[in-house]
């Protein structure tokens, strides 16, 4: 973890209440930290609805490939999470090590092992001693209390220099329901690599096919809209549990995505996915800014959004950013570079509200003071209108400093 | 300009010979720097052949625009390159700008307007004062001479930290034959933005479809498979002229692409594109390494091409090398995120000699002794072979260090 917590933390932390159906735990089991808690279980008493997302890496974890096999089955009893190793990368020990983790778990809450979610985060290619688990998941079990959000989020973080939670309520059909979420990232990586891991739970009464539509629908304008670095961790999951206990106060379960009574709960689940998202990017490892980009006019919300991600993901328009230099050259760059339909002399950009480019030229009106106002902010907007369509997506991003080439650089691992 | 020189710069530059039917000349304009010289004129006193091939942005520099025009009647009899200002984004000012000074060189050499060819690196996005040229253009003209090529490479640097030259000879058809060029780029960027820009001259004589094939298939192994950050210059111009002197000592002018008589040609060529590419990444911003990447066993040469950018462009991968940190993690993730066909378990890495992972797992054998004995060296070789396939690429790059962060972030532009 960082010494210095990052410019950009949340001024203040929401209180997050207890959720019925559910009961967590941590424990320092030593898996590479020290002095630190580094496992995470969390209980579901009755069996909860369960979806989930996760890394469209090509070279997966271990963990990931578990979640994805039991997730068909849609019921869960039990997660358990550990940072400080990502069990990835390590070929038939890595498959040994989930089994045997799931395999305590299961023993520990008196389930299934489908019914058992893992994750882990931390230093890829080292194998995962999973003995460790299964020393402290019974006393685990036996500790585990709902109000605990907080230092659940504290057990999974990296290189996260604050823990992430968020809180929601809702109503769906009358009945007053909670959606609590934590997640850890810092960048894509920790001190060897790790991940964006994120588990959001609600005691709302809902089928698992209609949490996996909700989820995968609420995911792209807010965690698939993210980056620090472009670099896309082996490891990252994002699971949504329902424990249903809001079904004692008489709601109805939800069977079907498109359930009219749904519509509070979205609402309430998309923010809470994106400010756990936000917070995940402004914890970035070296961000001193914060930077929205925005793109508007493309042909399509797809080809805005693979724009957006051109020029968020730019290295120099982050160091511009990080240098608060008003470089407006480098975003037309970085729309160029995309490879989506852009004509250059339709292009207006602004900084902020300063517009410094249109048709293909800089803004007769261009000021150089009002930008640099803009770029000496903490929170930057970056807005390109294309002029072609009706297409838009915006996309987070921090800045690029040497606080960042120093974390991911100066150490050996 | 950089202060101090890359130390991975060549430690000897090549004696480069003059061209018959090329004479050049560089003068001091005052576009943007001072006390140096910023404009190169190339004059060639008989029509030569021309090919080209440019920036893919979709936001292209006006001189971009105004080659591709003229690219398609293939004769050139001038060259204008100016550094300072690279008349990007620049609306129809940009436009009148390249007509200007197309018209005044056209005037100083005494040919058509479409037979003058321009490049421009610098700012973008501030008007480009081309009469600047006018007043230079006929001058130049009058004391251009031929052996000239290293002022050249000079007069067209930006943030280059050293001039960029290279000199085959071949045979063709018995007749020795001489190419040259020069090049300038450090890093996709300048002050503001920039370019690639090379100028190569042959006195072979060679149909200029001819030469556009045999540029076209040389870049794709050389410039096009180097890469600094990642970010794509609107203004990358790579030209190839053949003067055709060479047909003076009997050089019979080749017509056909598959003409038995190129291969020697063909070879000299492209060796010298590699040449010049790797000045380029070798003076990339803040670079203290060099890295191979090559990837083996692809199920296509073009799937490997795609991998082994990603791993190049991987700010994680690039931190790691400058920290000399054997991050073998780091390039599972690129590798695993880069979106081609790609078997975690049958993954095999090698940094140098020394395989750090086989079979989805880090090798039995590793030695943290030995692969850090490899990040110590200037040249770093990293190789990953997938198992999959036949396809294979190489893409050189450098390392990302705080260097580069200061150079694009500390200043003002």
């Amino acid at each position: 973890m960082s010494a210095s917590v990052s410019p950009l933390a949340p001024k203040s932390y929401p209180a997050m209440p207890a959720i019925d159906g559910v009961r967590m735990a941590t424990a320092a089991a030593g898996i590479k930290y020290k002095n630190r808690t580094d496992v995470l279980l969390m209980v579901f008493d009755r069996p909860a609805s369960v979806a989930g997302v996760f890394t469209r890496s090509k070279c997966p974890s271990a963990p990931v490939d578990f979640c994805r096999a039991n997730l068909s089955h849609g019921v869960a009893r039990a997660v358990v999470v550990n940072s400080g190793n990502a069990n990835a990368f390590t070929g038939l020990k890595g498959k040994a090590a989930t089994a045997l983790t799931a395999k305590s778990a299961a023993e520990a809450v008196g389930c299934g092992e489908n019914e058992v979610y893992l994750a882990s985060t931390g230093v890829i290619g080292e194998p995962l001693d999973a003995t460790k688990f299964a020393g402290v998941l019974g006393a685990m079990q036996k500790d585990a209390t709902g109000d605990f959000w907080t230092e659940a989020a504290k057990a999974i973080m990296t290189t996260d220099t604050y823990p992430k939670v968020a809180t929601r309520t809702a109503q769906i059909d009358g009945v007053k329901v909670t959606i609590n979420g934590i997640a850890k990232g810092a960048g894509m990586i920790a001190p060897d690599m790790a991940t964006m891991l994120s588990f959001v739970v609600t005691d709302a009464a809902i089928d698992p096919q209609v949490l996996q539509v909700l989820l995968a629908q609420g995911v792209g304008p807010t965690f698939n809209s993210v980056t620090v670095d472009s670099d896309t961790s082996t490891s990252d999951t994002l699971l949504l549990f329902a424990t249903g206990a809001a079904a004692d106060q008489g709601q109805r379960k939800i069977e079907t995505p498109d359930d009219p009574h749904l519509s509070g709960f979205r609402a309430a689940l998309n923010d809470l996915l994106k400010d756990l998202a936000l917070q995940v990017v402004r914890d970035g490892e070296g961000a001193r800014k914060m930077v929205a980009v925005t793109i508007t006019g493309a042909e399509s919300d797809l080809s805005a959004k693979r724009i957006a991600l051109s020029v968020a993901n730019s290295p120099l328009v982050k160091t511009a950013v990080a240098g608060e230099d008003a470089n407006w050259g480098r975003v037309v760059m970085a729309v160029g570079k995309a490879g989506e339909p852009a004509d250059r002399d339709r292009l207006a950009i602004w900084f902020g509200d300063v517009r410094v480019a249109v048709h293909g030229e800089r803004d007769p009106a261009y000021s150089e003071e009002a930008t640099t106002a803009v770029m000496e902010q903490e929170d930057i907007a970056i807005r390109v209108d294309l002029g072609l369509g009706e297409g838009t997506a915006t996309v987070w991003t921090c800045d690029l400093t040497k606080e960042y080439v120093a974390i991911n650089g100066d150490y050996r691992s």
